[in-house]
């Protein structure tokens, strides 16, 4: 291990390119933003925009000499051989799939500073001793088909890769029809097995939060994540006239999920607000003015970085929701859960070291979205690298870090990854 | 006048062309029911499939010598002429596109019981002086356009036949778009004037209530109906990340939501249980589970007998909701009204003597939906029939009258025309 880093690697990473390249995989899925300089994205997974995106990556990588791959979740690999190609490997990357109403940077800058660092050891003449892959996985948003992290947790092991089969997108597309379809769009790529035992994983992303902004700090590493759990209410009452329909006679799914809300608001409260309670979702059906709604669907965020609060809360969602409705019959899923996950300590070391090298203001902190990252930690050391970004916001057009900033991660990146892949 | 009806118009009506007419009907845009005996209809207006059903009933007009029109708003005429064909018509009819999970009868009965009416009125030899209408008004039930009534209110001269001209369905697709097109593949049928002047209107319905059959009775003369006013709420917050942002620096738009609609419960409260409040429909955006809503968009539906109290806290509604929401911009729009109405007393008298010649069981009684009946009102004398529904269900695949009580009540329209078009 060393303390030092190879000025030539650092000078390697080019904040132009890298941020052009940004910009140009913005432009697949560009809608309004804050400022016509300022668009947002919408690129939702395994669309025909996902695949170009895809192909745009799969492009420069080729330009570089870098080999690509996809497995049965498209999960998308570009590989840097080493100079022992059967060593396990070093995993860097993220997600190219945003939200609706999405930013440029949450999940393609991970992938795009995988590519620029590799680019950038390679151009520094640095021969790895094991391979460098750079991974795109599969819907990790989870906004057209949830939940998110599909890829990484097939992968990983986490779930069964046909677990999510006949999940629905708002059209009613499966899944699995989606999926089918994206692969035999990229029958060209060579096929590689689902899953491996990488050597370490390390992810780049913008903190989502406000803290090092605020901070005035360079980099985050990342020894953490909140824990997850979502889950579904669906109440399912009885559709009646609007206009003729006496309210003691009704069986009004949307009146049931006010009051299921407010009980979960009571449940949820949290004077550190540290806990976070979210209904994102909300289908109503027919969803007509006048008709009384027959069936609702809603979705519960919940998250914190304490376990046994993520436990107790969560496990008594069902029991409150039961409680709380008088005139539907309910029925609570829990779709997803990722417990909270300290990092195994290599990898934040790794990204320390090559923070503290380069003269950059560096924090340890737990990060409060969750990430693919996640899911890698049961299989190999795992860390990730955050940057700063404007006011905290992400999942919104106005989400922004400045050229520089993502610079200073990507050469942060460049340096854990050739310090990993010695190992 | 006469309180006696002729028998052989009586015997005219054959119930069980009358309900083959229906089943017919219901198969345009048939959807899963109750049982597959009892399919649910979604027929939306100005969609192809409303064309088909316009062109089903042109065709069985055109049988027995009815002369088909059309008008701007694209609401549809079948002529029986009078002896004098001058003399002011007797309108009948009502609409037949249905809610988007609805039901055989709501709308459709209305028409096709003209259709029978005038049918045995021609077959039983039976010259009326004044010409007889049958119409099918465009969009009452506002499920693709709201709001609903939209051919009536234009055609009355309650509101400018462009009103609704930006009014987007859930596709994007502006009414004047969805129009437009309509009158262009109606373009081979003769285009009449948009409003005009009748002798009097008669519109035939289900019930929508339980009362009739509750009471074991065949016919409801109605002498009125109450009011309605919807609104729409728009709350306008920020995106945020549902695992990064604290609850406490959120605008939540679905928590608006809910503080909103708590606070319209109590607004509407009412012991005797007449007034109707109701939220039906609610679109959330961007609509993903792990992001806090930035917009919600929900509407009230409020109805009551009483001018005063409808008015009262028709008034209050937008002060309510903006004294209730915490964290997002709100705007209260008044979408539609239609202050409580009573029929004048002509056409009431006029079925009540035609039920009664039947012997039928009849109670004069006010509607509780709103109909395309309500618009006339300031035109012409005005009144509805109306025949018992099983369980008082409409709006749902559910919805069902046996053939026996509709073609009652098609008796009652036959003879009342009669009477009407003697005047």
């Amino acid at each position: 291990m060393s303390d030092r880093v190879a000025p030539n690697l650092i000078s390697a990473v080019d904040e132009a390119r890298h941020w052009a390249r940004l910009m140009e995989m913005a432009a697949l899925g560009a809608i309004p933003g804050p400022t016509p300089e300022e668009p947002g994205v919408n690129r939702a997974c395994l669309t025909p925009l996902d695949r170009a995106a895809r192909r745009k990556l799969i492009g420069w990588g080729a330009e570089i000499g870098l080999a690509a791959s996809v497995d049965a979740m498209g999960n998308l690999f570009l590989r840097h051989e080493g100079t022992e190609p059967s060593a396990e490997p070093v995993l860097t990357g993220s997600h190219m799939d945003t939200q609706p109403n999405g930013g440029r940077f949450d999940g393609i800058w991970g992938v795009l500073a995988g590519l620029e660092a590799v680019q950038a050891i390679r151009a520094a003449g640095i021969a790895t001793r094991r391979p460098i892959e750079v991974v795109a996985w599969t819907n990790e948003e989870g906004g057209r088909f949830a939940p998110g992290c599909m890829g990484s947790m097939a992968w990983s092991g986490h779930a069964a890769p046909d677990t999510w089969d006949m999940v629905i997108d708002p059209e009613g597309t499966t899944f699995r029809a989606a999926l089918e379809q994206h692969l035999a769009a990229e029958a060209d790529i060579p096929r590689r097995p689902l899953g491996g035992r990488p050597h370490a994983y390390v992810e780049c992303h913008i903190e989502q939060g406000p803290r090092l902004e605020a901070e005035g700090l360079d980099i985050g590493v990342v020894t953490g994540i909140q824990g997850s759990r979502w889950f579904v209410v669906e109440l399912t009452g009885k559709t009646d006239h609007a206009g003729t329909t006496p309210l003691a006679l009704r069986h009004d799914a949307v009146q049931d999920m006010v009051r299921a809300i407010n009980a979960l608001n009571l449940l949820t409260r949290d004077p550190k607000d540290v806990l976070r309670f979210t209904v994102g979702r909300i289908e109503v059906s027919p969803n007509t003015s006048n008709t009384v709604a027959d069936r609702v669907r809603f979705t519960i965020d919940l998250r914190h970085p304490a376990k046994e609060v993520l436990l107790a809360r969560g496990d008594a969602i069902a029991g409150v929701v039961q409680a709380a409705v008088r005139d539907c019959r309910v029925a609570v899923t829990e779709r997803f859960h990722a417990m909270p996950t300290d990092f195994q300590p290599e990898v934040p070391a790794a990204v320390e070291r090559a923070a503290a090298a380069q003269g950059l203001k560096a924090l340890r902190m737990a990060s409060g979205a969750f990430h693919d990252a996640q899911f890698l930690v049961p299989v190999c050391p795992t860390g990730m690298i955050f940057v700063p970004c404007r006011d905290g916001v992400s999942h919104h057009p106005a989400e922004y870090s400045r050229p520089d900033q993502l610079a200073a991660g990507t050469r942060v990146l460049a340096a854990t990854l050739v310090d990993l892949a010695r190992g």
